[in-house]
């Protein structure tokens, strides 16, 4: 099936997928069921199955999915067979927070540059990075052909902010913001807000 | 219709509407048709109407939706009308810059304790907050009557401290940790995991 059939909230599981495989590779495990698998991520085994077979065919009869191959296989489909350079604008706390976060690495990405528009801030040095004054962002970015930018400005800058990062190249911004942010067609954006999965919750709280 | 029928997809919208309507009025805006919400959230027309018809008639013919009395309807279906007492788990970076985040409070929710095992932490006192020793974590939850964590614990802790906020009395879980967490199914948990989120978009990259 070509990938432009492949609906997003596939795709958005995909990544469950690959995590799990990776949890599984860390604990030694070398094959799973899609019943196990299901069971751990709250799936049913019939839709994973069905997500997984939409790009080829993995899992065996009576053995499953070997899991070194399906955590590959996924991670060439997600494009995280390489690393990612990504750029991070805004360095307040929670720029300060993502910046320091080990987790990204080791999943296929990697902060290469670091945008503020705060004097003070720039040119200090974290870790290996120096961090950029705003106004070198678009230059920078072009010139270092980045495609992703994670982006932790103020709500009030957000829209602007990704406007310009659109124009430097960006094809994939992951913001921060609680603002839903307008971008062209042939630019991904997601959001991470925690208020609005404590909201959904709540919902079905007393 | 009852609550038990809405799909959780629905519900994962609300909060954008609600966060829409939220700056609408501090834009001054009184009111909104369902096809300019739709533009600005990404969304169609259509899917909004559907989406809140199902919890009452909320806009007019013509002149769309009352900001002021939407924003304060979803409030009430979403349970945030009053805020809720929320729990730390876990003071590292992540916690730290949880910790730090100030969007909660305008929104429904107020970090009210939050515990650690680095004893070097326990005691310290942040804003108005004392950091407690996690063993003190059930029966100070249970006491206070906490019903929603926050957890910003190592990956290999998260599902032994998910259980035992369960067994305090915790509905409600937000997770930090990128792993996906067992949990009875009379507990809600989400996740925030911003490297799914990029993995999800760099499928779509060349």
């Amino acid at each position: 099936m070509s990938q432009s059939c492949i609906s997003d909230l596939v795709v958005s599981r995909l990544p469950l997928y690959l995590r799990a495989m990776d949890l599984m590779i860390d604990k030694g495990k070398k094959s799973i069921s899609s019943h196990e698998l299901g069971k751990q991520l709250g799936f049913s085994s019939s839709q994973i199955r069905k997500d997984l077979s939409q790009f080829g065919e993995f899992g065996k009869q009576g053995t499953g999915y070997d899991v070194g191959y399906l955590s590959e296989q996924l991670r060439r489909i997600l494009n995280v067979n390489h690393i990612w350079d990504v750029a991070l604008v805004g360095f307040g706390n929670l720029g300060q927070a993502v910046a320091s976060y080990s987790g990204f690495i080791h999943r296929g990405f990697r902060i290469v540059a670091l945008y503020e528009n705060d004097p003070e801030k720039v040119g200090s040095k974290i870790g290996d990075l120096v961090i950029q004054d705003i106004s070198e962002m678009v230059e920078d970015i072009r010139h270092r052909k980045i495609k992703i930018a994670m982006l932790a400005v103020p709500t009030s800058e957000a829209q602007n902010t990704a406007k310009t990062l659109i124009q430097a190249g960006v094809r994939a911004i992951l913001s921060y913001a609680p603002i839903t942010i307008a971008v062209p067609n042939y630019v991904r954006i997601e959001y991470i807000d925690p208020v609005s999965r404590l909201q959904q919750m709540t919902y079905y709280l007393e």
